[in-house]
Formats: structure tokens, C-alpha cells, sequence
């Protein structure tokens, strides 16, 4: 396949996969793609140094990205236990109680957890891009830097251009594209209310072609939120786009190791592999902007009766990161914290990555022909 | 064009446009795609024959389709009499309280108006059935009728059988779209999360998909909700759908004059100009049931704390039937209670029929030649 992206990265196909987990990061490059490493969850730079030399070492030279969560109107400064003393006492006790009664045991040693918490401070995302640019340039491999929330701050836009690197940023609506483009971001990531984790409330197929022409030639745009099969693609191909990013889709590749603990499925593949696409909600539970999650008993306590409105970011991600963990370690699939989108209902199996994206390459071509078909 | 439903229809393009305006209806047939009447508004039968008698005489013979709203779950029995008694008097207060501050005039002649209130009555949507039968007796042009809400009693699809007409029906989720095909539907309408009107949760580009998928050969689908351009339409047969069904688009269609009181365009129209795709809301208060309507100080203030629960349908299409009737006449495009998708933010201009089928083919082709060029 070829669009401006494929020629601009020097990849097969206009796929991005992002992902928390290297080892599918790895195989959607190594297939043809640009696999994309989530960084929020690494507390300490040594860890993403250590994970992204493994990458290097598991993608046969083949370009891939990182992605760091750099909130533009979050107070920067603040220790974490400076935050910490801001969150009411009521939402914490909603949040034992709750647990409790979902039968979620406490941490085995008793201890709390920063787990993908510190990740969510702007202090520690700054760490991860100092990590990425050594590698960018020891390697020259890391060609991508993407953020979720807002434009990235000028200088860390200078320095991956001075690096090599390209710069992505999410968009859910027209004035956050526009934004970016005079920011100086090189790609726009259109990601629809559809999408797993942080979204607006505009639907992809209304969303991309807005944000298409609303950037023009400043920078291509990446569909994203809603896509997990070579149909999607297509549509993403006709509406405008110049390739798509794609995360819920790699969550139940055979892959995707983190949280398991045996050789099977972990507990939240199982509930993605159960669910419907029906089964999401979009809340502001997870880090205090709309993201959308899987449904589960921990979403639907929050939207009981009397429970409290989540804290603006990064509190509420403070307040829940224990949950999170706890969460995690409980093995119950009905009460999972997950982001997910409304495709999550097309995860019936676990696959190999090269397999998910030989399937996305081939209904891609397929509809291709379907579309030519109407015109003979 | 040619598609499945192009064939069955013999039209010349896979383009369903439901408009409760005649004008547009028969330009949108005689422009070669299908043209459906949304029947709704009338409240009497005599009404509806004469509107379809004049769609005979204005569609040089072209097929054309009527909509009527037949929900399946609401008591068929109960006169309005009976309906009005179950309002709770702190809704009609809030309604009268809202249009007051809202600075909403009473009705010129001080009566109340039956306007859109008895079309969601079953039994005026079981009389509207047996005259757009007579008239595909009479004239052979209705080829299709449509139904918003569930699947149509089986009387009703055996009668549409029996006189050569086919029948559609709105889904929002898999389960409706396999109760309508299991009903003897012909055609099943996707309608996404982003649509005007009542809609589901899911959104289109991760319904239409589903939808075709479920009800496989079994009946075509037709995709709806976003469809706003060329490139959403080529998005919806990439994703398997057969035809596109939008109502939104002919809203700011020259021909639609519902409303209007001079030459130029409507309050309404005038609203819809103005919106962006973010300028729209998914309520209970239209008609009970979930609808997305354009974000207007009449919806915010069902927002607003201490704004009573909407209720059930039909109860709520009475609770507010006068209260429309009062804001359609008070000139004020910002209290206007009006059904619109997200695509409202493409609605720019006041545009032919003609034209907007033609911008509609030629950008489909071109988004046709992109997808093909991909693959290069």
C-alpha cells in the first residue's frame, strides 16, 4: 500500500499500533506497520531506556514510534504528595468501599502502588522524551513521538524535529487540529467519541473528513477510533485519511502479555474477548478527562446513585492508580479498569500480530475492489 | 452507480433521503435517487393522500418511499385524552416555565395544537400504512416504506409485500437488526450513534460493519447517521453497506420550506447554518426515547439542574407537541427543538437538491479513485 505516510516513514502499510506492550509494538513494525509504545505506565526513565533498547533489538531496524501523555494544562510543578493532599476524603472512601464491595482484595504486601500513575505527571512525560531522544538518535530507528492530550510544549516539538523524529498529537475536534498544525505538529490523529481512552464527542466518520479538510496540506491525518478490520481502513483511505492508529485492536493479540499470568488469555483479555460493542461507556473515571472504557461492575459503581463526580486530571488518576492495581491483581473479568473502544466488540479471538495485520491488508484490498465495482 | 439496492429499486443512485418536505422527497427521486416522505406530521389521513397524490404528479414517474413511525412497545389503545392524563403537572409546569424564560410567545390564537403530536399515535400510523398502500396500488411508485422504531407488525409487512412494496427498518444494534430480517424485513436502515433522530449508542463506523455482518445475505443494509458527503457515502459501501439513508443533508436543501416565512431561510434553517458538528445532543426529550436534536437553549434547559426526568414515549411527544408548535413560531434560531446529526456541521449553505445529489456522486467517485490509487 502506498499514501503519504508509508513514503514519509519508509513502511509497507499506513498502520499505526499503539500499544503499552514492546513485544507488540515490535511485531506490528516488524509486519510492515509502525508500532507505537505506549510510555505512561514507566515510573522511571531507567525502565523505558531498558525497553526501548529491547525494541531496538526486536525490530530488524525497522522505524517505530513512542507515545508520552503530556497534558498542556496541567499544573507542571507539585509533587505527587502535594497532589495527593487534594483529594477529598469522600472520594477516597468511595473508592475502598467500592472496592469492597466488588470483593477486590488490597496489594498482597500491603504497600500502595504508583503503577502508571507518576506516568500521567508532566515531570515524569518529560523524562520519557529525554529517554526517546537518545535512542532517536543512537539508533535512529524511534521516528515518532505521539501525544494524547493536546499539542506537545514547543521545545519538545524542536527537539524531536532536531532528532528526526516526527511529532503526532490526538485531536477530537477542529480547534484542537488547527492548533496543532500552527504548533508545528507533523500528523494529526483524529480520533473519534468511537475510540478507546480519551475522546470528544464527535463520531470518526463526521470527525476525519472535518479534520481533513480543516487541516488542508499542513499535515496529513491518521484515522483513528473505530478501526479494527481492513474495512475500516478503507474507510478511513475514502474519508481522507492518510493511514489509521489503531490501539484496542492490539489488545488481544497473542502478543499482548501484560497482566498474564499463565499461558492463556489474561483476565482482561478474557472481558475484552466477552465483550460487545455495546459494552463501553465513556467517563471521566480513569484520569479525570473523557475517556472510554470497557463496562464493567467498577464503571457502573461509578455511575450509581451517590457516587461522587470524578476529580479533574491528574487527581482522579492519583486517586484510582491504587485501584488500578488492586484492580488488576484481583483475576475477576467482571471488574476490569480498561480502556477500550466500540470495537472491542470484533475481538472474538487471540491472534498474532502479523496474522491481524495481514487480515487488515487483505479486507482492506477487498473493499478497495468492492468500491471500484459500483463505478464499472 | 450500481449497487444492490440500485438494482432492486432501478434508481441511479444508492442515495435514500428521508425529508418530512414533498418538495424534497420528489426532487431527490427525480434526481435519481430515492426520495422518502416522512409521514410523522400528519395527523390526518385525508392530509397524507393529498401531499402523496401531489408526489405523484412531481416525480415523473420515479419511485419514491413514505417513513411512518410504528413503535413497537407503546400501548396501541388509549385516546389522547387518556395519554394527557398520565403527564405529571410538575412536567407541564417545567415545559410552561421553560418557554416563558425562554421568552417562547403563547400560541396566536391561544389554542393548543395537535401539530406532530397524533403522527406517533399507532393508530394514525396504521391509517397512514393503508393510504400509502392505496397509493401503491394506484400509482405503482411507492416501492418502499420505512419505520423508525422496531420492526412493523407483521400486517403491515405482509400487506407492503402483497402491494410490491418493500420494507425498511432502523437498527441501532445487532439484536434489532436480526428481529427485523427474522420479521421479514427487506432492508435493514444502520443507524450510528452520530445520526439525527432516535439513535443508539454505537456509533457508524463500528455499526454498519457489524450490521452487514449479521444479517449477511439475509437483506441489504443501508447506512446511516454521518453521512453528510461524497466520502462518508464511498466510507459506507467500503464498510460493506449497500446504499446510504441520510435525512440531516436535506435539511438546507432550496426546496425545503417547512418553516419558512419569507424567501430566504428558515429560523431553522438559519440554526442549522450556524452549527458545528459538536453543536448537537443526545436526549430523551424529543420523544421519549433517545434522538440527537441541535444544541439549542431548548435543550439546555433540560440540562439544567433540577429539570425533570423526560418521559416515556408517547407521553413526552404530548408533553412538549404545543410546546414546538410554540417555538416553531417564535422566529428564534436559538430555541429551536429540531432532530439534526453531527454531519449539521457541513450544512453551510442553502442548496438545490439537484446539486447535492451531484456533489454527493462526484466526490464518491473520487473517493473511489483515491482508494484505488492506494493500492497502486
Amino acid at each position: 500500500m502506498r499514501t503519504e505516510l508509508t513514503e514519509r516513514f519508509g513502511i509497507d502499510y499506513p498502520i499505526f499500533g499503539f500499544t503499552p506492550s514492546q513485544e507488540v509494538a515490535a511485531a506490528i513494525s516488524r509486519a510492515g506497520g509502525m508500532g507505537v509504545l505506549g510510555c505512561v505506565r514507566f515510573n522511571e526513565a531507567s525502565e523505558l531506556d531498558e525497553v526501548l533498547e529491547w525494541m531496538h533489538e526486536n525490530t530488524d531496524g525497522k522505524p517505530f514510534g513512542v507515545d508520552v501523555v503530556m497534558p498542556a494544562k496541567i499544573p507542571t510543578e507539585g509533587s505527587k504528595v502535594d497532589l495527593e493532599s487534594m483529594i477529598p476524603p469522600e472520594h477516597r472512601a468511595f473508592v475502598e468501599r467500592t472496592l469492597d464491595d466488588l470483593g477486590v482484595p488490597p496489594l498482597p504486601d500491603g504497600n500502595r502502588v504508583d503503577a502508571g500513575v507518576l506516568g500521567w505527571l508532566h515531570s515524569v512525560a518529560r523524562s520519557h522524551v529525554d529517554v526517546a531522544m537518545a535512542h532517536a538518535r543512537k539508533y535512529g530507528q524511534i521516528k515518532l513521538i505521539a501525544n494524547a492530550l493536546g499539542s506537545p510544549p514547543p521545545d519538545v516539538i524542536g527537539v524531536a524535529h532536531d532528532n528526526g523524529v516526527q511529532v503526532a498529537a490526538l485531536a477530537g475536534a477542529k480547534d484542537h487540529a488547527l492548533h496543532h498544525v500552527e504548533a508545528r505538529v507533523d500528523i494529526v490523529i483524529a480520533q473519534g467519541y468511537e475510540g478507546g481512552g480519551h475522546t470528544g464527542e464527535v463520531t470518526s466518520m463526521v470527525l476525519w473528513p472535518e479534520l481533513v479538510d480543516a487541516v488542508g496540506d499542513r499535515a496529513p491525518v491518521l484515522a483513528a477510533g473505530g478501526v479494527g478490520s481492513g474495512r475500516q481502513m478503507a474507510a478511513a483511505i475514502a474519508l481522507g485519511a492518510q493511514g489509521v492508529w489503531m490501539g484496542t485492536y492490539w489488545l488481544t493479540a497473542a502478543e499482548y502479555r501484560l497482566g498474564a499470568t499463565g499461558d492463556g488469555p489474561s483476565t482482561v483479555q478474557k472481558a475484552l474477548l466477552a465483550a460487545s460493542s455495546r459494552d463501553t461507556v465513556r467517563r471521566r473515571i480513569y484520569s479525570g478527562k473523557p475517556a472510554r472504557l470497557l463496562k464493567t461492575k467498577w464503571t457502573d459503581a461509578w455511575d450509581a446513585p451517590g457516587a461522587p463526580e470524578p476529580l479533574p486530571m491528574p487527581l482522579q488518576n492519583l486517586l484510582v492508580g491504587e485501584a488500578h492495581a488492586r484492580i488488576s491483581q484481583a483475576d475477576d473479568a467482571g471488574v476490569v479498569a480498561m480502556p477500550a473502544g466500540q470495537i472491542v466488540g470484533r475481538l472474538n479471538s487471540i491472534t498474532p500480530v502479523a496474522e491481524l495485520i495481514a487480515d487488515l491488508v487483505s479486507e482492506y484490498q477487498e473493499s478497495a475492489a468492492r468500491l471500484g465495482k459500483t463505478l464499472d
